[in-house]
């Protein structure tokens, strides 16, 4: 359905965003910051599980967090709550975020002083899976209550991320999420792909990604030495 | 942080969507078939509030659907369960129906023979809030699961829709949904807008915007008669 035109000038673009963010993934590795980054359909509980974790991580290390979204700044004010450095990134009209917006919004912060930093992106299955923001590790929520074929429906984002991050797990039973179709939806889509079951609300699952992450950090850091 | 370059050229692909869309919007005004089209976000309900409908309508009247996704024909093999005809529009990558898509899917359906004609949109917030799909009724879909603050953080394709559509209305206490602060934020952004609330669970409300359905119909055609 796309003109020819339009798709080459989007290459270009995407090739612009990948230079930028492959000198934004050189920087972080410099700086020793583990960047970690967030996609789903909009509602899906990003926020609700960044505030669980900024919270949590806040005792432990220094973590700051890059929230984007069309319009407004409540996302910022919310996790504010977290006592951790926090920045929006409004998009205007632009249904993702790019490497060039990231590197914008850091302006400003020492990279040195922080340990963690989350990259909240704006809510959409589509548009941000080609933008590659120099994150290390890309997470996926998909919550129970959106039901249990959206890896099939939305194959290419669920291919761009690491780790699925089924979220509101305290809701399955009220809305009959089938766990088992779920899985192999996922599975269909990126065989072998890890899967967290959490709930941002009662907090079950956290601590047990937690510490997926954080030796996902000593994995990346220890090579890095190398 | 676009390219001047793209945004022309968007423009162009847009124009060129606004003249199918005239003409589509004239064949259904001729052929006396009126069109209503849903937007939501991913796993909003779209499939399961027109599955209802359809089953519902089915015995009233001539009623027939198109359902957009990137991948799957998934929701056509659903909807086919309630008896009416129901064909897949399957975009690829892109993250939005066009005119232009729907023109082709038409093609080999006599619409004399139709009175409701329904078109699911991909699962997505911003993409199709610029694409007119000659439809004249325009529903947007938001869950009780999603949050209360969807419309502010989606103002855009709030205000390309004529109705909201409160879905799983019947998980409302599950989730403790802010009906009040949901109502507010979708009169912030396009004051006026009416709401129903539904669940396809349940049947709740669905019966009422039938009716509301019924009497927007029959005021386009009286309008159209004079």
């Amino acid at each position: 359905m796309e003109e020819p035109r339009l798709v080459e000038v989007r290459k270009n673009v995407l090739r612009a965003n990948d230079v930028i963010a492959r000198d934004l993934r050189e920087t972080f590795r410099k700086s020793g910051v583990y960047v970690v980054s967030m996609v789903s359909s909009p509602g899906s509980g990003k926020t609700a599980f960044l505030e669980k974790l900024l919270t949590l991580l806040h005792a432990r290390c220094r973590v700051a967090a890059l929230v984007g979204d069309l319009a407004t700044e409540n996302d910022a004010l919310r996790l504010a709550r977290s006592r951790s450095p926090v920045k929006q990134i409004v998009t205007g009209t632009v249904c993702h975020l790019e490497a060039a917006m990231v590197q914008k919004a850091l302006a400003g912060w020492d990279l040195n002083d922080l340990d963690l930093l989350f990259i909240e992106n704006v809510g959409n299955l589509v548009c941000p899976s080609s933008y590659d923001l120099g994150e290390s590790l890309r997470l996926i929520l998909m919550s129970v209550t959106e039901g249990e074929d959206k890896p099939l429906k939305y194959p290419t984002i669920f291919n761009s991320a690491d780790v699925v991050i089924l979220t509101k797990i305290d809701l399955a039973q009220a809305v009959d999420f089938n766990e088992n179709a779920a899985l192999a939806n996922i599975q269909a889509v990126r065989p072998g792909m890890q899967v967290f079951k959490v709930s941002a609300k009662s907090g079950q699952g956290v601590g047990e990604f937690l510490d997926y992450l954080y030796s996902r950090r000593d994995a990346l850091r220890s090579t890095a030495a190398v």
